[in-house]
C-alpha cells in the first residue's frame, strides 16, 4: 500500500510500504478513508533531522473495517469506524480513570512498528478499546465534523475541562490554529460566558468568533497580555487555554490568567522547562492539561456532532488525496490552510 | 525597640530600631510575645548578599494589642492576637475567593518599611483583616501550637486542600521540614489513608509518624523515587505534596506522582524554571499551590488546637530569647532544631 512518511525538516514523501496484517487476536485492519494532517506533525516537518529511512505518519483518521482478528467482538467487517489519536484498551485501571493517555495497554501511532494515519490502511492493536462505530456512511457530509473528534476537537475540549471551565467563565484561548478552536467551542459549549481568543489570522479569528469566542486580542507577547487585561478589569482571566505549545505561549498564558487561575496547556510543549518562579507561586496559579484522553471524550461530542448541535468540521479548509499530502504539509506550514482533509 | 535583621548569608543581628507608630486608622501596634524562624527565613540566611544596612526579618508571630488606629473595630488595646505571615484585608474580592496572598490591600511582612515577625513589637496594616484574636492567654501551654498556625501549618494545609487531598487518599510529602510536617498532618486530618513521608531525619519523621506518615522513605534522588514507587504498586501516588522548593524536589514530585495526579508546590521555589516537557505533558500532571492563604485556614485549623485535636505545636524543639535569634538560625540552618520559638 502507499503511505506518508517523513524524511526531515521540509520532506515528506508519499512512499510503498507493507500491506498491514492481523498481528494479534485483538486487531483489526482498517481502510482509512480520511486522514488529517495535525499541527503537532508540522513540530516534526520544522525541525526533524534528515534520517535515512523515512518514518510514518499521522495518528487523525477513520475508515472500513477490513479484518479483525479472533478476539475483536465490537466492530465486524464493513463497519466506518473513527480511530482517536492514541489506541487504548479502554478498560484498564488508567482508561476507567478517563486517564487514556496513559493506558496501560495503549500507545501512540506510527511509533514501534505502528501504521500512521496517512496512508491506505492501518493495523489498529486493541481495536475493542480503540475504534468507535460510527452510524453514518464513510462519505456522510458530516463527515469532516466526525474527523475533528480524531483528535482536535477531544484536545480543545481537554484544555476545558481540565481548566475547568464552566457557565459563566471567563476563559482566554491562546492559539487560533485547529486545536485553539476547538478550545473556544469547547469553552462555549460547557458554558463560558466570556472567551478571549488571542490569534492574528483573521479568517481562523472570524471561525474563532462563530464557535463562540467574544472578543478577539490580536497583538502578541507583552502587548497582548496587555490587551487582555484591558478586557478584564487589569485581573486577567481565571481560566488559560494554552493551544500552542511553545515558551512565547505559555508566557503569554501567564500573563493572561488571574491569579488563583488555571492554566491548560494541550499545545504539545516544544520547551523541556517553564517559568515556575516566585511569581508563580506567590499567585497561586495552577498549571493542568495534557494530552487528551479523546476516547473518553468522542462518545459525547460525536453525539453533538451527529444532531447538529456543533460543527468542527468547518475547520477543514483544504483537502488533498494522498499523493498531495506534502502540498498539505507545506500549505499547514504556510499557514495558507487552517487543517488538511487527506482523501486516501 | 529591639529587632532582628539580615545583612547577608549567615549574618543575623539582634540590633535597636525605631519603635512602631500608628501611621493609617487601620493600624494596631502589636507587642510580640512569640516569634518563630522559618524555613524560608533560612534561604536568606544561605544565600543573601551583603548589604550594608540591615534588613528585617521574620513573618511569624503573635502578641498583646498595644494600640489601634481609629477605624479598628475587631480588636482593643490588651487583646491577644495571632498574625499571619501576610498582611491581608479580609474582604477584598481576592480575599473572598479565598486567595489572601493577592490581596489587594494586603502584603508581606519586613518588605517595604513594615516590621518584621522577629522583634519587640510591631506596625500592623489592616489589624481588622489580619489579625485573629485569641481566647486565651499570652502564655497558655497551647501557644506553640497556636504559632504553627501563623505559617507552617496553614502552608501545609494548602497543600493537601490544592492538592485535593480527601478520604482514603494515597499522598507524598517531599521533606521533613515543619512544613512537609504540617502537610502530613494536614493530610491525615484530610482522611488520606496513605501518607509517605520523605525525609532522612529521624527525629523528624519519627514526628512525621505521629503526625500520621504511615511510611517513611528516607532515600533521595532517583532511589525515593523507586521506593515511593515500590511501596504503590509501581504506579506512584495521586497526590504529592512538595515542602522543599528546590529543583531536587521538583523532579522528586515529578518522579512520585502518579500519571494524572497533582503535585502541589509549597516550598517558595529556588528555582526560576522546572520541567515541563513532553514527559509531564504526555503524564496529565497538574502542579499547583502557592503561596497559602493562611487567613482564610486559621479559624478552622485554631478550632482544632483549642480543643486539642491536633497539637502541631510539637514541631517547636527549640526556644530562644530575642537575642539568641541568631542562634536559633544556626541551630536551624545545621538542622539541629527543627522549628524554633522566639520569646522576644
Amino acid at each position: 500500500m502507499r503511505a506518508t512518511l517523513i524524511y526531515g525538516r521540509g520532506d515528506v514523501r508519499v512512499e510503498e510500504v507493507p500491506d498491514p496484517v492481523l498481528a494479534a487476536p485483538t486487531d483489526a485492519i482498517v481502510r482509512v478513508t480520511r486522514a488529517c494532517v495535525c499541527g503537532s506533525d508540522l513540530h516534526r516537518y520544522r525541525g526533524m533531522e534528515p534520517v535515512a529511512e523515512g518514518l510514518r505518519i499521522g495518528h487523525e483518521f477513520m475508515g472500513v473495517v477490513e479484518d479483525t482478528g479472533a478476539d475483536v467482538r465490537s466492530v465486524k467487517r464493513g463497519d466506518v469506524v473513527l480511530v482517536p489519536f492514541l489506541w487504548t484498551d479502554n478498560s484498564c485501571d488508567f482508561c476507567r480513570d478517563g486517564l487514556h493517555g496513559s493506558c496501560r495497554n495503549g500507545g501512540r501511532w506510527a511509533m514501534n512498528g505502528l501504521d500512521g494515519g496517512q496512508g491506505e490502511a492501518a493495523r489498529v492493536p486493541q481495536a475493542d478499546g480503540t475504534l468507535i462505530k460510527l452510524p453514518v456512511g464513510a462519505d456522510d457530509p458530516v463527515i469532516p465534523s466526525v474527523m475533528a473528534l480524531s483528535d482536535v476537537l477531544p484536545t480543545g475540549h481537554h484544555a476545558a475541562v481540565t481548566a475547568a471551565v464552566g457557565k459563566g467563565s471567563t476563559v482566554a484561548v491562546i492559539g487560533d490554529g485547529a486545536v485553539g478552536l476547538s478550545a473556544v467551542l469547547s469553552a462555549a459549549r460547557l458554558g463560558a460566558e466570556r472567551i478571549v481568543l488571542l490569534g492574528r489570522h483573521r479568517a481562523r479569528t472570524d471561525l474563532g468568533r462563530r464557535f463562540g469566542a467574544t472578543d478577539v486580542v490580536p497583538e502578541r507577547g507583552e502587548e497582548a497580555v496587555a490587551a487582555v487585561r484591558a478586557l478584564t478589569g487589569g485581573d486577567g482571566t481565571p481560566h488559560v487555554l494554552e493551544c500552542v505549545g511553545n515558551t512565547a505561549a505559555f508566557e503569554t498564558a501567564l500573563g493572561v490568567v488571574r491569579d488563583g487561575g488555571t492554566i491548560s496547556r494541550v499545545g504539545v510543549p516544544q520547551y523541556a522547562e517553564a517559568r515556575l518562579d516566585f511569581d508563580v507561586f506567590m499567585r497561586n496559579i495552577t498549571i493542568t492539561g495534557g494530552v487528551a484522553p479523546a476516547r473518553r471524550y468522542i462518545p459525547e461530542l460525536l453525539a453533538e456532532v451527529l444532531d447538529g448541535t456543533i460543527a468542527p468540521g468547518e475547520m477543514f479548509d483544504l483537502s488533498v488525496g494522498l499523493d498531495d499530502v506534502p502540498a498539505g504539509f507545506r500549505a499547514m506550514n504556510d499557514r495558507e490552510a487552517l487543517k488538511v482533509l487527506v482523501r486516501p
